[in-house]
C-alpha cells in the first residue's frame, strides 16, 4: 500500500511525477527537433526545450520552499508517451506526415503536463501554498500556449505534400 | 519499421489508439465510481461512462465511413495512465484525499483524450473528411467539459477533512 495519507503527501507525489516527466521531456526534445522537417517545428521544439528548463527550475524552487529534496518519481504514463514519440521519430514517412506524427506525440505530452500542472495548482490552492500556486500557474499557462502553437503548426502542415504521398485518402470522407 | 506512409494512415492509427483508449476507460470508470467517496464525483464518473459509450459509437461510425473495421491499437501511454489510476483506487487515504487522487488520475486520462481528439480532428480537417471532423469535434467538446467539471470538483473538495488528516501541511507554504 502506498503512503499517501494527506493532501500534502499527494501534492508532493504529483510534483515528483512532474519533475520526472519534465526531465524526461528535456532529454527527448533535442531528438524531436532533429527528426522534425519543418523549420517552424524545429524552432518550436527548441524553444520548448528552453522553456522546459525553466519549468524544472520552478519545480526545484517549490521543493526548496517545501523543505524537501528535489527528486522525481518514475511515471509509467510519461514513459509510455515518450516511447511512442520515439517510435514516431524512427518511422519512415513523407516529411509532412512525419511532422504531423511528431506534433501528435508532442501534444499528448503537453496535455499530460497540462493535466498534471492543473492538478498541483489546484492542490496548492487548497493547501494555501500561495507562492507555489503562482509558479505552477505560470508553467501551466506556458504549456497551454505551447499546445496551441503545436495545433497551429499541425493546421499549417503542407497539405499538398501529404496528399501527393497519400495513396488512400481521397478527400471525400 | 512502421507502415505509416501517409496522413490517412496516421489518421487511422490515431483513431485506433483512441478506440483502444476509450474501451479501456469504459472498463475503468465503474471501478473509479466505486472508489470515489463524494456523491458528486460518483455521479461525474457515472455520467462520463455513459458519454464514453457515445464516444466509442462515434469512432465506430467514422471507421464505417472510412470502410475499415473498428479495431483498437494497444496504447502504452493509456495503459500507464490507467495502471496509475488503479494504484490510486487501491491506496489507503482519507476520503477527500482519495477523491483528489482519483480526480488527478481522471484528468490525466481526459487530457490524453483531449490531445488525441484534437489531433485527429485536425488531421480530418486536412484530409477533408468533414463528417469525421464534426463527430470528433463533438467528442472533443465533451471531453473538455468533463475536464472542467473535474477541476471544479477538485476545487470544491472538503478542505477541512484534508487539513485535519494532514500531519505535514501547515497552510503557510
Amino acid at each position: 500500500m502506498s503512503k499517501i495519507d494527506t493532501l500534502h503527501d499527494l501534492f508532493l507525489e504529483e510534483l515528483r511525477d512532474l519533475y520526472h516527466a519534465e526531465n524526461q521531456i528535456l532529454k527527448a526534445l533535442p531528438e524531436m527537433e532533429e527528426a522534425a522537417h519543418s523549420a517552424d517545428l524545429k524552432i518550436a521544439f527548441n524553444e520548448h526545450r528552453l522553456q522546459t528548463e525553466t519549468h524544472v527550475q520552478r519545480l526545484e524552487t517549490i521543493f526548496q520552499t517545501l523543505d524537501v529534496p528535489a527528486k522525481g518519481k518514475t511515471c509509467k504514463a510519461m514513459k509510455g508517451l515518450l516511447a511512442e514519440a520515439k517510435e514516431h521519430i524512427k518511422e519512415k514517412a513523407a516529411s509532412a506526415v512525419k511532422d504531423a506524427s511528431l506534433i501528435a506525440a508532442a501534444q499528448r505530452v503537453e496535455h499530460y503536463e497540462i493535466a498534471g500542472y492543473g492538478t498541483v495548482r489546484t492542490f496548492a490552492q487548497l493547501l494555501g501554498y500561495n507562492e507555489s500556486v503562482e509558479l505552477l500557474q505560470q508553467t501551466l499557462n506556458e504549456e497551454g500556449a505551447t499546445d496551441q502553437r503545436l495545433t497551429a503548426l499541425a493546421q499549417g502542415l503542407n497539405l499538398e505534400a501529404m496528399v501527393a504521398a497519400d495513396s488512400f485518402g481521397n478527400g471525400s470522407r
